[in-house]
């Protein structure tokens, strides 16, 4: 029996309680609504965090009993400590896999595994979207059509500053006249990664059931098959060479020294 | 006329202050050793800078000047601050080009750029070292002939935990029986990285005639031709849009406002 | 329950019937040999086809019962008709996996895919091989350590004319101081493939148990989930258009017609 | 001073002799207009070469000639000689451009260097396009703005079944709703190759000002810097081996002797 994949779903959770709004279309968060939308109609085991609880809801024992991360954030990119930053990083390096939704193009995570600014050209006047799929057959598109459309949403538009993605599984067409590359992969070390641009805290985006299944599709895919593996850079003694080695020439450390970091 | 490639070498010049056969074998500085292998033939213009400089040498000023970047650090990685880190990262994004040599594997920009661990495994036996052109007519690999030679060198073995490079250049052979991906390229915003294996303190690998002439391959493939470009992550007025627009539903944003970061 | 996979390893079953020390080595054709490594101890449904069956072994019912076609070839390229190898990239294209073992970096379907030569240099002097993991978690590199070795084999070298691999599982080192590419990936419409180097006539490649081991960590990865998609190049009729569109201007093409291939 | 650019202008020559209107936009057929677009300005040699010349105009030396090919073709894809198309291939790897306009998504050499179907959505009705730059600093899309407008074309949409391009230079919005990777590259052997959406016979695209600088920039791009290699394939012998090697055990090939093909 396959093993059932365990999901955690950050929040920042700052505008649902900040703003009436938003609390009015997301009145449990946005994060309890997405986590939903990933347990409708799967089963999985979907937690949630903010960050408001200690470490963000994100310590080391939650991380180590996740096999996908999905992360909203918007208005708190800057208050995410760095170092639960770095232990997000870790895990996906080691193979949880990683969704980071609309927004979240800015946050601290996967600004980090890109290594490039992700900026984007953007425009909040409630107008169409329509997501291409650029591949029917890919998991993360599975039953949504050759396209589905928001009636109503913020627009993301290109240049879209990401490094040259794995695949695009979805590209955007807006009403307003500008595209997107609204659904992309990357993998980091061991982690598989994947950019949806819906989402909006004013725009009921996270009830739309193409949405929610894309959310299930990219969990499903991006869940790794539960090996982990993360580097250590050892050192390789010379008396432990595959090959038989003579030792020649002077040298910066002593066997058995880790190196400098 | 062609433009000429304005270049600075970055070191962080520790052990060749405090190492006396660093200081034997490198009595100017590696980054000075590296500059001269730059600029020999090429009448190129090459600055050094070096951590102990205030900016680590590294200000605006130089780094708008400059159209390739060459990096040199080992043990004092976590001293160079992070402000300047990220001033290097937004030139990369701009356009400059980054030459990450050996241990820079562990740099923060690289790290950075990289989105990895970017660890290895590493042996110090002094043993020999043959390093494979993957591509004869990349540009970083001309006039090197299918392979060559250092005789004694540091070891780097797989797994190196990086992202799949856009091109591998050059994979390493090891007397102790280990391979290395030690020539790979990467495109991060507008800014072309190089990485490349060879170097160590205590070896005169920068006197080597055919890693010197990598270098000066590498500055050439890696210098872009001036046009320099980095987002602003800009709203877009709704009456501004490409196509007509009617305004409808709710804003988290007023027009002109910045977004979150 | 997980469907079964279901594989079929083409071989062009050449030399094991015209040379003494193959048939020796293979008594029952390399292409049983592939098969049982394949199905020891996973059970899989794994069948056989060879150039000398009609249509090559590869009819369309046979490949539309294929999750994961495994080739080998090596004499007898030349041979494969254009017909079969068009159906072959078809199954691809629309979700089969493929492992091109050895000397298929030269068959029809693998050059075909790949969009290059597919070379590379070689040597038969029986030497020593050691294959290094570059990514321990990597599904194709499961439980074979961070490298294995074959005691007598053929050298491949580099530079091997291939497009940037999605990912390189495998490095090679050879005793007679070459590196190879020898476990690389890449994704063709929805066909996942994988090269793997190892595999010779004369030496007994396909009884050492970690190239069987490898050989069924790929069958797994490269198998789709059953999911078929191949595009067709539809007309879209006007009227038919997601926005409301007034056809103005010229056409070369009536509706419902189809485009020039 | 930097070697003048030498450009092939390939066009099928076909509706230009046989449909009133298209003779009527293109005189003097389509490649003498695309021709004329790249000579403009940059004062290149640029000579053309079309479907009824004897070896379609390309003959070995009109390659040798050449530096970057941009290929114009619809009709007659299947009329195309394969030896013509494999003596293409071969100065694609070898380091010459190929730049693929419009419905040369389907020509025998763009599909050989891809691997895939390339097949698309296409519609007829004299619709806008926008055609958005996806990374402004690009040297393809120098001087376009951030996007710039054909008011009737034909529609491309996704999926766009390529492989994953190395970067994504432009992006359509279509009037009519669709989306299309506009403009994509490549690099196979050391070529490197441009795909570019925007063409049609009855539409006066070439004469477009935007158009018409993309070409130019693209053959800039795609221009080789003059170094050209393509693999042999070479049998290396043991003697000539980098590393003292013994021969041991069996061998299928005679030293000096060709490997199959």
């Amino acid at each position: 029996m396959p093993r059932k994949i365990r999901v955690t779903v950050w929040g920042e959770n700052v505008h649902e309680r900040t703003n009436e709004l938003v609390r009015h279309i997301y009145p449990q968060g946005m994060h309890n609504t997405i986590a939903e939308a990933i347990a409708e109609k799967t089963g999985l085991h979907v937690r949630t965090a903010t960050l408001q609880q200690p470490q963000h809801g994100l310590t080391r024992r939650v991380l180590d009993d996740t096999d996908v991360l999905v992360w909203w954030g918007h208005a708190a990119h800057g208050k995410v400590r760095d170092r639960v930053v770095e232990r997000v990083l870790a895990r996906v390096w080691e193979g949880m896999g990683l969704i980071a939704l609309h927004s979240a193009h800015y946050s601290k995570p996967f600004k980090r595994l890109m290594g490039t600014t992700c900026s984007l050209t953007w425009r909040e006047a409630g107008e169409k979207e329509r997501l291409w799929v650029c591949n029917p057959a890919h998991p993360i598109a599975r039953n949504v059509g050759p396209y589905f459309e928001l009636p109503s949403t913020e627009m993301y538009g290109e240049p879209f500053a990401i490094p040259a993605p794995d695949e695009i599984v979805f590209i955007s067409w807006f009403q307003g006249g500008e595209v997107f590359r609204s659904g992309c992969t990357w993998k980091r070390g061991n982690g598989k990664i994947f950019y949806f641009r819906p989402g909006h805290e004013v725009y009921p985006i996270y009830y739309d059931k193409n949405v929610r299944r894309v959310l299930r599709n990219a969990v499903h895919w991006a869940a790794s098959d539960g090996v982990r593996w993360i580097d250590s850079c050892p050192q390789v003694p010379a008396r432990k060479a595959p090959e038989p080695l003579q030792v020649k020439g002077p040298r910066m450390h002593k066997e058995g020294q880790k190196g400098f970091r």
